[in-house]
């Protein structure tokens, strides 16, 4: 089954699915049980109230379906949604254009706010749409946290304002699925309906779970909404929650001892300390690229995201062949570029569980393709200025102090 | 996390999620991988093939989705069908009826055939609706191949006769969760438009995996399908197939090797041998619940369930008590009754990766068990009855010979 | 690999190595580590201070050798005695045999004491020559705990009483290989002088680690023993001990935290539970044995082990036939009977972490081999007898009331 | 249990125990088995026979003892040799040194040959030896492959060409823990009598196994070496040998099924190809210490090892700190230096299945350590010096080309 078999480690560096901790596959290494006993009810309550920590909220109501993010976006948009809804969502790279595909064949009538790739959402358009709105004809806001195809990060709480100044009641749905666990995230403070995330991302688990977290505001608006829904439906969930069983229908056991054990670590670590983390590790690699004389696919600083970097390659380069040869190679896993950036971009994912020497191997082994392919890079260079802030700005092991 | 911990294994007798092969458990216990490099292709690729044979098919086109049974159920139905749509579907148990209650809430317009619980469908009045739908303004059948709670295994072969008997054009739709694998199964002879199952069941892996599996018939049925689907749209999964990368999105890299490995266990074992063996411990099993002096939920030997027999017990006696004791003192796990027969009986779930042993284990439980909540059964006797029929029906193990 | 591959699971019930539970599997799932890290001397710490707990002392000190039982054996022995040296030793079955080969070998001056296999240690021979010896030129008693063998367990208290009363000062050494953390053991009350056992018996974890505990007037024998020894030497453990690193040479990072996983459930269910568990599942085994008509190799009741039983055959049956059988048609292991005994005697092993239901299969397993073979065994019969005990004696699981 | 957590991988870069790759960790993911069942001995004898391989021999006879290098010492010699023989041995740094107490210990009349410590086996010293004993005093050559302590690794062939020219019969025994699998090994060829490796260096297993490997030769001298060995004692397994079940004791069936995986991957890559990338690896990191402005321990290229390389730090630097804070800051696991070396060296292990990017990831790491403790290093200089040559000399991974 390994037929592509290499000797070490592979380095995986794709924004998703990344690298699961040894605790987190010990945890899964399991067989299956009977969700009906007592155990794994029990075992699910204490989850759900542990994921609310990593949305930061008290008053949000999560489910875990079993599902990918694509599946986790159906559920947020069917739940809270009716067809025919205006809904304002903002298209700036390829994750945020399947989601605005996603809404328009779930008939929603998606009012979309382009930027260029490499650009943050137009948080001015949306200003201006809903000053305009004065008959609350927009019913909700979706926003990707982080696009995960450029590496760009909007501003979730410049929305929150701008929703707050003309006190429109839109619902505001966040796709966080490259930015929960790993960028500063604050469900409640930013007043968010819906977040949602995937297992598979920052979490650092096996793809398979999809995790919604509902507002109050969300769950009320969920009563009225109209669009057709089975699996994904909240209320089944929240019957199942009111019997004290919690699942109605089959749940991956492997998958829960996996989040239990991946909360585990993250609480052990502190999320405020993950965050740092991803900050640290995401501003060493943009130091990379500089030193390298690459550019970054995002524009501004504002928008730089902290989880994955899209760096832009020179035009005679085809940067497939660059994640192609990574793999072949060294056992090196980048991101491809996506659609409009197809070929012109190669993505490196630093999110998720992972630490400075793993992505210092990473950049190194970047610097060697990009000489493969005919790039003049100094060899060592990024990785020069990566460690150099690194040696200075990384904390001790806490546990080993 | 083992808050529940007992000495020893448990014994896994609901009628899934199932035993889990350490073959399979050792096949999944692995990091995630880049699921867009030429491994993951290359390994689908084959799956998909390799799957067509469990549903004995060569001309049907199978999907994995992540997700369960009651997602593939959805995605058998959205697919094929459009709202208002007039459906034939039997209520014969739990599970048939939320797949109707399903079929109701995507507006299909549901013919509901209603058989008392222990008994099959009803298939006289099938082939009166069907005599008469001259018009043909039923568009589909759908049938629970096994239905899980009672027990029971309805005919395909007589609803494809009915069909063709009348030249009735309605597509077939069939739930093979707890089927597909254990029982025989032929999507092609029977005609089969739309089969389904998930991984937790007899493929005896973790759950996570809905497998549907559509004819041309129904791919065709597809493209005019007007029920709204995203997630589960076979079309963007037909794209990819194209392209030749298989995944619209994220699916689970632990669930792919672990299929790959279940399927190489069927394939080493035989699928008419894994079909035998669920036939003869099911037989086993039916032979103690008769020595106990007790009844099968299941009304009639042609409805015979070879994946799950659901046992009748005195009436002053509560199953609930049963599955809890059984649980909290021998570490056996068994199936609630649901619903209408919750607490008029329990279920012995004897499918996936499962030997004759284990069986016996769990059939010395449930006498055990039995004698706890005050029914005087003959200790002893039901394994006496099953093993007298398994130590002349049991072959010896091909790779021990 | 699995190129012996039946359905369902392995029913292990050799008397060792036995079943490992799923959360010492899931301990061991693990990468190498440094030993020479400040982890791996912290964890060890630990470990030594709860080992001495299953051998119930606390003036022992305990050497966990990267070896098995033979060389724990060849431990205990080398660090203690000296060439020439008289020792007085038991030879009951096959591994008290082995063990007396392995003393000849290793030059010591052996006064062996025999009895029929399926007979305990003859304790009134030990009592006349310690009467006799005034001179102590006995320097040793050697005892196995429990013959795997013969499934015989002699009464080390008796052997201290005999020791006591002549006040003979006689090093005490005791092979606890299939007794220790199974059966009563007492190490500080019972006044033995060396105990050992392996890892892959009733602490249920892979072969690999022999465990030898040696008492405070052991360590002070070692000081003058002449026996050559260099990779059983305890000193060169001590010395690392008292520097706190710990290991002379590399551990097995697995089996470190096996242990500690191993050690945990132990403690869990309560070693007295653990032992009463023992004495249960063998009681329920011994009733089954003679509901087949079967007689146990062991002659008294005085000697019945708790963790294995060697049942007799009748003299026109091949035992080696039924443990062939069991293992080629039903996936159950037995163990064979050994030299003097072959072919006389199969084993059941019940040791190490196990219940109730799997032992009912086991039962269940010989009831159709031995009818398999010929043996006029009445089906059920073993099983009744077997669970009416067991039906009575099963405590609920704690953690689950 | 993972008190010391840190957040991602462990990078462990001790010369042993090494990084297990995630096959072999799934291989040895199982339960215990009956090693007496028909399939374990089956399995070890592939094994037996495919181990002969990674020590190129013919006509050896492999041993897989249940123990460590120290244990394979003790084998070698105790089977081979008697009291009082006269051997010639290496005393070039920890390990040789820890053979050469072993061998006293183990009561040999050892005739050490010293050399600094960062030099290798003084092999003029032996001629003159070898050609002065015309009467064949010396019973033995016992050297070290590859000092592990030092980085140095001597020249096997050599020692040969001395014994041949002056066709003396002394055995040749060769430690080969730290390089057989990764060096450049000929049994075979080289006339070696004994050679032995420990599970847990290049072939990246758990410790537990110590592979003895005997030339016809050294089974003959067994036959009259009166050493005093029970455990150790290739007698008893060679009568298990004859008897087709090949275990005198019980061996861990994880580790059977480990090297099994183990081999799979070396054969799978070619044993010629994992020496070529050890090589590779090793030069790499030699062009990063040179770039770094510092020495190699060993003093000539010809003892260069390319398994671990020993790093002098300048005489203001204690190299234990540098070992310390790399475990502390970067979860980086560096070799300590040993005995005469203490704090002047640290050691980079390089052996084992490992690839580029993980080395440059610890050369990064060191790098940055370097600068923590106060030498003025150039961070990148040595990632840029090695990946400057590995950039030219990796070939693409055959499986994926």
């Amino acid at each position: 089954m390994d037929y592509v078999y290499g000797p070490g480690r592979n380095h995986l560096f794709v924004p998703g699915p990344v690298n699961i901790p040894d605790q987190v596959l010990r945890a899964m290494n399991r067989n299956n049980e009977d969700y009906r006993s007592p155990a794994i009810p029990a075992l699910t309550k204490v989850l759900i109230e542990d994921v609310k920590k990593i949305f930061k909220t008290t008053s949000g109501t999560p489910f875990l379906f079993p599902t990918t993010g694509t599946g986790a976006w159906e559920s947020a948009l069917t739940n809270t949604l009716s067809p025919g809804d205006r809904i304002v969502s903002f298209l700036i790279g390829q994750f945020s254009l399947l989601w605005i595909d996603q809404q328009q064949r779930l008939k929603f009538n998606v009012d979309v706010v382009e930027s260029e790739w490499g650009q943050g959402a137009n948080l001015d358009v949306l200003a201006s749409k809903i000053a305009e709105d004065k008959e609350h004809t927009i019913k909700a806001i979706c926003i990707v946290h982080n696009e995960t195809a450029t590496g760009v990060t909007n501003n979730l709480a410049t929305v929150r304002k701008i929703l707050d100044h003309y006190q429109h009641p839109a619902l505001y749905l966040v796709d966080g699925v490259s930015s929960i666990c790993a960028l500063d995230f604050r469900m409640d403070e930013w007043g968010i309906d819906v977040a949602l995330t995937g297992s598979q991302k920052a979490l650092s688990l096996p793809t398979g779970m999809g995790i919604v977290c509902a507002s109050p505001k969300a769950l009320e608006a969920s009563k009225t909404a109209k669009s057709v829904r089975v699996f994904f439906d909240w209320n089944d969930y929240l019957r199942f929650y009111k019997l004290g069983t919690y699942w109605p229908y089959t749940p991956s056991i492997q998958l829960l001892y996996g989040l239990r054990a991946a909360l585990d670590l993250i609480f052990e670590e502190g999320l405020d300390n993950v965050i740092a983390r991803h900050t640290r590790l995401a501003k060493a690699t943009r130091l990379a690229v500089e030193a390298w004389g690459l550019k970054n696919c995002t524009q501004k600083e504002e928008w730089f995201s902290d989880t994955v970097t899209a760096v832009i390659v020179p035009s005679y380069i085809d940067s497939s062949e660059i994640v192609r040869r990574a793999w072949k190679r060294y056992n090196l896993s980048l991101g491809l570029g996506l659609n409009k950036v197809a070929g012109k971009v190669f993505r490196i994912g630093h999110l998720g569980n992972l630490n400075e020497l793993q992505l210092l191997g990473c950049l190194a082994g970047v610097e060697m393709v990009l000489k493969d392919v005919g790039y003049p890079v100094k060899l060592g260079s990024g990785v020069a200025a990566a460690s150099a802030y690194l040696q200075n700005s990384t904390p001790l092991i806490p546990s080993r102090i």
